[in-house]
Parts: structure tokens; C-alpha cells; sequence
């Protein structure tokens, strides 16, 4: 009997938003594996670090920060290698995903190597965008809506296109393309539609109009959402620097 | 000090998808209300039944099952008005969504009405879209992909140009427009790349190659998610019922 791989969505980032599933076999695990720069600590461990215990064998799968987002496929073909060698000896092997794992995740790269020879069971995790629309208090998507999630490395012609046809967009990955996104977002006028969202969850999280946004440069864990269909949401988001601001100014300004 | 409205996500149907915080304030609540339909059980409430005690004041927000899909405003209006009563005499009212509050939710009816007058927290919650990825067991989205959340009821052409468009779809609320949606997707040749889901995570969940599904007709609580961008990803899904059946193939084929 081989072990079972686990891909398990740890959430944005507040440990407190996995699934009772996921913590399940999280602490039910005796091999965890999850990706980790080559220096400093990894953000998928740091989630579930207070759920871990000393008896767990931890497994980081080292992933060298390049400026290119996508790491060499021998990095996962080592890691898928060394996971196997667990499984065959019918071993379960947990893997942590930051938010959910088939969302734009790198588990991606190790299910495609190791699906087809054992079993493999994925647990969904809160994504970041849904975190990000909690956080600033207005939804996401209703009724009919057309929700778009975007990539911000797309070409700026192709995401014009998309930032038109779309009721209700969720930028992504918006880093170093902060910049330029901006621009466009301000040349169709909806600038004042849009949210700005840094770590979401996280302490150090940022929730801002995007008109208030002085930089110009963003954290890869940045987002922006942009709502333009039927509903008349306001984006009542204080210049301020938390979800609980956010919460306090609603609740005091009696709009 | 008045009291604070929670709208917590319950994910897609398995009680283990709620979060640890959704579970926290859950189990704290002194007054929980849920949309329930006149006759029948409340979904919302059933997923969370095992988590419920007889001392916690219960309020079903009673929804008409009628064609439509939004209901009559004034349903929502009287119901604000009797949460607005507990928070104004200082208790927390927790609100059971389905899935996430803010994805196509009908928090947003009552959020709209109460989010100026009284402290709101927004708990996320797994989506029926994330539930359908891991239980198909192919990736939602990868890279620079762009993912586009499509409901059902979307006119044809307009449907037609964003399935050009993007490269990771995922069409929900498919219900009585299933067959105007796959013959759509036929015509498009997509229908080799798309996985049909219904009542995902529960007891009697589908999952099926749309290929499979003789259906005419789909219930409310089913989707279709389908690839078509640069990822090799195959469609390997078993013509079976469970996500177990789906892991268990996946595992036996060795593919």
C-alpha cells in the first residue's frame, strides 16, 4: 500500500483561515513538505508554524528566488523524487499551499509528476482574493456578474480588454507591474472603483483606495479589485491600514 | 456598544471546509441567522447542523423557492431590520453563507443594508470553484493563465467571446441553462477540456467528463470548469460519482 500525497490550502496567510480538514491532516501528518526560499523562512509554513510539532518530519522543497517566478523544473523533479521514495514506503506526505492549491499554486508542479502513480487527495484553502474581498468590506461578484481573475504580468493590451469585458475584476501577482497597471486602470476611469490589497490577513496587511496608493512598486503578495457591474457598491475604505480599520470606520460612519 | 454582524463562509457542503475562525465564531454565536427556503431544509444550516447547540437562538431568513434567483428586496429589508435589534442591544448575529459571503453570495443583501450602522466582519470561506478543482483533480489555473468566473444565465454571445477568451473557465449556476451551455462549448470543441460538477463535497456529489452527462437539465448547485491554456493538464476523470472514485483511479491507472 503506497502513502497518499496531500495538497493542502493553507490559507492567505491568518492561521485561523484552514479548513478543520486541512488542520486534520496537517497535524495527523508525519511527513510535511512545502516550498521555502533559499534564505529565510518559508510563507506556507509560517501560516500553520503553532500547528507543527517537534516529532514531524519537515520537508522544504528549495526554491531559489530568481527574479522569474517560475522555478527550473528540475527543482520539482528532485522534490517529486524524494516525496516518491516516502510514498512508496506507504508514507503519507502532506504538502502546504499557500491559499488554495490548484489556484495558481506550485503544487501544480509536483500533482502533474506524481498523480498518476498514487493517490493524491487536495484539500481546498481560502484564497487570497476571497480573503482580500472580506478584508475590504465590499463583495467580490453577484448575480450575473462576469468575475475575471488577472495575472499582472499580462500585456497591457490584453488586460485592457479584459478590464473592459469584465463586471468584476481580481488583479494578481501585481509586484513589480504595479506601475503600469495603475496607468491603465486610471486611463478607463476606474480608479476610484478599485481597492488596493498588500498581505492580505497577514500583520503587516495594507488595504487601501488604490487612489491613495503612493508607491510605485507593489509586494508580489499584492492585489487589486476592481468592481464596475450593475450593484452600487461604494468602496467605503478608510486611508487606513487594517481589516479591523476598515471594520471600525464602516461601523462609525453611519453612511 | 452595539453588537457586530458576522458573515461567515461555510464552504461548499463538507463540514470539515469551514475555516478555524468560521468554526471559533460559530461555536460563540448567541444568534445565527441562515437563508432557508420555505419549505425544507436550510443548506447553509445544514452544513454546520453538528456544529450547533439548543441554547444558540436560531433565525431563518425564509427566501420563497420561486424561478427567479433574487428575491424580493423586502425580504431582506425586514430581515436587516430584526438583526439590526439584536446588534443594537449589544448581541453578535452570525450569518451561515454558503461558500464564500462575498462570491456571488447573498450576504451582500444583507451587508448592504447594515455594513454602515453596525461593526460587519466577513469571514471567507472555499468556494463551490476551489471545491470543484480539487474534487476534479486538475489544476483551476496556473501562471499568467486568466481565470474567468462565468454564471449560467450569462446571454450566449456574450458567454461565447469570454470562453474565446480566457484560458481557465469556470461557469457556475449552470442549472437550467445546461444544454444551451454545452452545446455552446461543443461548438467551440471545448468539450474534451471540460469537467462537469455537481453538489460538490456532499454525500451525493458528480463528477463526470462533460462528455458523459445525458442530463438535459442540471441542478442549481453544479458547475463546469474547463482548460484550455498553455498547461498540458489532461482531463483525467473517471466516469464515476466521488472524488474517492476520481483519486483512486488517478492512482490505480498509472498513466
Amino acid at each position: 500500500m503506497s502513502g497518499t500525497l496531500y495538497g493542502i490550502g493553507v490559507g492567505p496567510g491568518d492561521p485561523e483561515l484552514i479548513t478543520l480538514k486541512a488542520h486534520r491532516i496537517l497535524t495527523a501528518a508525519k511527513v510535511i513538505a512545502y516550498p521555502a526560499p533559499d534564505t529565510g523562512e518559508s510563507f506556507a509554513r509560517s501560516i500553520v508554524a503553532s500547528y507543527l510539532r517537534p516529532d514531524q518530519t519537515e520537508f522544504p522543497i528549495v526554491i531559489p528566488m530568481r527574479s522569474e517566478r517560475f522555478p527550473a523544473q528540475s527543482i520539482y523533479d528532485r522534490a517529486a523524487g524524494e516525496i516518491a521514495r516516502y510514498l512508496d514506503d506507504g508514507t503519507d506526505v502532506v504538502v502546504l499551499c499557500e491559499g488554495d492549491p490548484f489556484f495558481y499554486g506550485s503544487f501544480m508542479y509536483l500533482f502533474e509528476r506524481l498523480a498518476g502513480h498514487f493517490p493524491v487527495e487536495v484539500v481546498p484553502g481560502i484564497s487570497s482574493v476571497m480573503a482580500a474581498g472580506a478584508a475590504v468590506g465590499r463583495p467580490l461578484a453577484a448575480r450575473n456578474d462576469l468575475l475575471s481573475v488577472i495575472p499582472g504580468p499580462m500585456e497591457t493590451a490584453e488586460m485592457r480588454r479584459q478590464l473592459e469585458a469584465a463586471d468584476a475584476v481580481a488583479i494578481i501577482k501585481v509586484g513589480r507591474h504595479f506601475s503600469r497597471i495603475r496607468g491603465l486602470i486610471d486611463e478607463l476611469g476606474l480608479t476610484g472603483a478599485s481597492a488596493y490589497v498588500e498581505r492580505v490577513t497577514l500583520g503587516n496587511e495594507r488595504l487601501l483606495p488604490l487612489s491613495e496608493v503612493k508607491d510605485e512598486t507593489a509586494p508580489y503578495f499584492s492585489l487589486i479589485l476592481i468592481y464596475k457591474g450593475q450593484e452600487g457598491w461604494v468602496l467605503d475604505l478608510p486611508v487606513g491600514t487594517s481589516a479591523d480599520d476598515a471594520a471600525e470606520k464602516r461601523a462609525g460612519t453611519g453612511s
